[in-house]
């Protein structure tokens, strides 16, 4: 099994709703170093699963539909709390159309850092590019 | 699948008995970066696996129990070379009772950083909370 | 010449105000992760410059009058763009009271990472001790 | 299950055909940060996985044959593009033969960061040792 | 006094004459990091130093002119060793005139990190933007 | 002004006298991370300031004098609380020596990281090599 990851960031607003969270119920912040990891069992014809910058490319893409925003006022996570781990599944299902034009990927996972001390991830499958 | 991982640190003296350990048979000390790694197929209803408080609270009190002291003298690994992979298994296992509590976690993995160059890792699955 | 370093962060929502900060003139976040660099010509009786706990400590408290807010809404920065910078020069002025007591320090450097490719930092002179 | 990570590096020049390789067709190189991660799902009779330092020594030998080399030079590659996701299989199938005699192995994965925001690994069985 | 950091990579081929480099004499090749530290005394009237995206830009701009080739094929390093110190001073001494325009900056520092466990600065003054 | 950095590792017991240390005052050890930054105005003849595997050759022969050791049955530090400030001392005392032969360089500085949140350094001049 092959994987290839690349790495980019993101710098969002947000607060979350329940007593669990505390302090972080008030309006703060986050950087969201995120990596995208991109795996599958076999090389494609030029002896790499995807073209780095290209990968990239789509992360970057990606990312842009998120950062320099406040997510409270963003109506896709409207009654959702945009928990490092929810938004792990938004940026990998985000980044799941675009993976097939990228090369024999079949499993894909996002992990975002939230800072030196903490980070979470999600994986999920994909469809074989064919 | 989700994983949150959070990290904290110990700093232990111990030795290591068989030749193959060199000079490392001789009492000397680590500092062990500990990162534990918690997954579990869904989220709980305030859309987190686990409180990422709560989660580095448990892992602190574990380390707790090894920091700050010369692990020869610990009764619980009399005869047991305390070595990177068994301290990884020893701090797994002292998780594992407290995470029921924090949320829907069915895997652990804990991770010691020895230095720049070289980690080791315990992974084990846990029994759902319900 | 001795330098002691701790690491801490902190979470905060904020805007820009000034075309050059272009989609940051928007209300996003960051994570920044704070190093607080201790300088001074010599170590104090017991061989330390301080004691890493109690800057540990200072910096959380410090930290803590910071995170898990919209910078936006404290009156201490009212008409002040919260840069990095900015951000830097006051973790150091809020440390610098509390230096005094730790140990003989003469200089400080605070560091504020926003992300794997940009950090900033602020370095002020200290009155020594007495 | 327990791991055991090791790290090294190597310094390598090469050129890739294909145009989706951009500038990358041209002669240039690469440091390879080089993460060897040896798994087994149980500890050897030490309470070790494997020696440490054997591992880094049977990870440095491997890469000495690879490192300060035009690798487009070397006869292994010839029609091969030496792309990172190629060279971790290279590495990993190289440490392979090495590894029954470090311990009870049973799972190998090779990890090659070539720059601080990408990095590739190839991961393979190993028949355990006896 | 502020001090701004990016970062950025480029990765080369070169190789170096003199008996002192032993095997670095081959044709080989490296990523380097490159972090370029922008320092001055007071923050312009944004309350920045500079702006991040603006250096950010800059510093690839620069890297554009090395990255993805052979230096030793470059005339403008002909009868040079491409040291790291000296690809460092060659980073710092293109980004000097552009950045006057980006900021009441004094001291530029550049550094090439070529490994994990190796790395070199070049630090030098500017002439202040007016 | 260059400076060249090389890292590499000790890992050592001890034990501190005096209350401020706590839980530190028992028996314990820590991995030490230890970068030494070697700096001078200008370069050698070969376009370096020292070589880099000279560099690391003597860093790791002074820490060889030190890792895997209780340091407090070493009668060197006899007396000596060996805070993470002392040993940065310690190491850049033991390299002044050797780095005369190595190149130009007039100061030199030694840290040491405890953990992945604190760290210490030591900076001192030294006469020119000639």
């Amino acid at each position: 099994m092959f994987t290839v990851t690349v790495r980019d960031h993101m710098m969002v607003a947000h607060s979350f709703r329940g007593e669990v969270f505390g302090p972080a119920q008030r309006l703060h912040g986050a950087t969201y170093v995120v990596d995208a990891s991109f795996s599958g069992p076999e090389l494609g014809p030029d002896g790499i699963l995807l073209d780095i910058g290209a990968a990239t490319g789509l992360l970057h893409e990606v990312l842009a539909g998120l950062t320099y925003r406040n997510l409270d006022d963003d109506p896709a996570f409207s009654g959702t709390n945009t928990s490092t781990e929810v938004l792990a599944q938004v940026v990998a299902d985000r980044l799941a159309p675009g993976v097939a034009s990228l090369g024999p990927v079949t499993r894909l996972v996002v992990t975002l850092h939230e800072s030196h001390v903490a980070w979470a991830s999600y994986e999920r499958a994909l469809e074989e590019a064919r």
